[in-house]
């Protein structure tokens, strides 16, 4: 195999109560990606369609991601990386990490896959640090595995994949405003209280139990964030009200995307997750936001091949 | 039926990272508990053998927690209740809500049940309420449920049950020595700090899913606490130690019972059990600390009934 052409999907990161830990993976929002063998050895972005990012292979995320791979194992060959983002940058659901967890995923696969999904989950980490200073998993991991990831610990790396139920739709809105990473960053508080923060991994451990039991109302009654949403919220425009009506469409539950701006519902069924994405498009189309919704099964393998040469 | 007999286990609340929202039901060690019918309205507590206990019906856990099911189901009848305590009070493995509990059930059946799980755990929380000041249900759910039980919610109560992986066995080691529970209250912080409260809930998620999955690695590696062990561990003789020892006794993971001062460990296989305890016991025989160990498979059904007439 000399040639691999992938779909690598949009992520859902801290999912309420999953704070830093949990993540989902879209399945009809993605980038693509090729890599090609080439005889000069080393990492070359060839071009970047969609976005203004750096070609530098150190100074992007799929050529830092692929660097990480390769200095663990080294080849006498290279790799050309082609970028078709369709993801916006900065949007919420996982940009950064589609590039870097497909240079990696597709890397792997023309040398014949000496890499399991941890490791491949740890080299795209190097992407991430690079896009946001902190080499963290909750959306390289979904994108690897699929469906739904647990980050248990990052020292050592321990990730959970755990099987979506069949009938959860995500709908995801995104409204046109920059918000930075830092920004979100900086409204956190160093501290939680007690009392918060056992709410919030009794709900955690609600929303696990409820993927495995494919309990679709515990999985909405465990959809809750008293410690990060109270102060993330407030950045992102009418939250308040997306949220209000995502309850009234029937959505199971609702929060912050990532980091934000972007705002996710998960519905059962697609009729549910249609009125509710109608519903929240309205909230955004009343004050005449210009924002993108999206409408998505959880994909439950990931990275998608589309074509090998 | 005009009289029943129960046998009502002992019980191991918070488990590490489930900081009030985690039990497990123990199978072999337990207090019984017998209820007749009596043509006197109300409820008295006709004798307790094994422990200096209030009988007054208002101040003993499971009058108190009786009434409090006979406030919402009146009858024009009466109960009287004998209870012979083998769980210490005070010894962190559930005292008060086995008794609290077994109240509750056997009036239930008396009744011919017309109350389900959820309002039984409802009723003995008032028990609980007595006996520590807080109505909490970490231990009175386990007991009346079997198996682990996660507290997702309290308002509205909101109680998973989790079945146990069948290989799997509790070691508990109670030193002879008092804890007030209001002393392992007084240690807690108010706070915790954002990573550790992370780590805890990525550790609960962890459990939860070992649990589903019956991965006893990762139920293992899940059962750790920065945020509540290091404060109360100290209030413990040995503890360190006895966390060491089963540790290398081969225990998936251990940590204190409830407020403690018991201690626990889990371990997959009962030979792992055996050497867990007695490797755990030989640190409290080396200083001729007077205590108790037992060897527990996880109890899957809770209160069991002994004899009913």
């Amino acid at each position: 195999m000399n040639q691999i052409k992938l779909f690598s999907p949009a992520t859902i990161a801290n999912l309420c109560c999953g704070f830093d830990v949990m993540g989902l993976c879209l399945d009809n929002i993605g980038d693509e990606v090729e890599i090609h063998k080439s005889e000069t050895p080393g990492v070359r972005i060839v071009s970047i369609a969609g976005a203004d990012l750096p070609l530098e292979a150190e100074k992007n995320v799929a050529g830092v991601a692929a660097l990480a791979l390769l200095r663990e194992w080294p080849t006498d060959f290279g790799f050309e990386i082609s970028i078709t983002k369709k993801i916006k940058a900065g949007s919420g659901i996982g940009s950064s990490a589609a590039s870097a967890a497909a240079a990696v995923f597709g890397i792997n696969e023309l040398l014949g896959r000496p890499y399991e999904g941890l490791d491949l989950i740890r080299f795209a980490m190097q992407g991430e640090k690079l896009a946001s200073g902190s080499a963290h998993a909750d959306n390289v991991a979904p994108a690897l595995l699929g469906a739904f990831t647990l980050i248990r610990s990052y020292d050592p790396l321990d990730v959970i994949r755990i099987d979506s139920p069949e009938d959860l739709y995500a709908v995801v809105i995104h409204p046109d405003i920059e918000l930075r990473t830092a920004d979100a960053r900086s409204v956190l508080k160093q501290n939680v209280s007690l009392p918060n923060a056992i709410e919030q991994w009794g709900n955690l451990g609600g929303l696990v139990a409820g993927l495995y039991t494919k309990d679709y109302g515990l999985i909405g009654r465990s959809l809750q964030d008293k410690v990060i949403e109270p102060l993330r919220g407030i950045l992102i425009p009418g939250f308040d009200k997306l949220k209000t009506v995502a309850q009234q469409a029937g959505a199971l539950g609702s929060g912050i995307s990532g980091s934000g701006p972007s705002v996710f519902a998960l519905c059962k069924g697609a009729a549910s997750a249609q009125q509710t994405a109608d519903m929240m498009s309205a909230v955004y189309g009343q004050i005449s936001l210009k924002h993108d919704v999206w409408i998505s099964s959880i994909n439950p393998k990931g990275i998608k091949i589309l074509e090998t040469n």
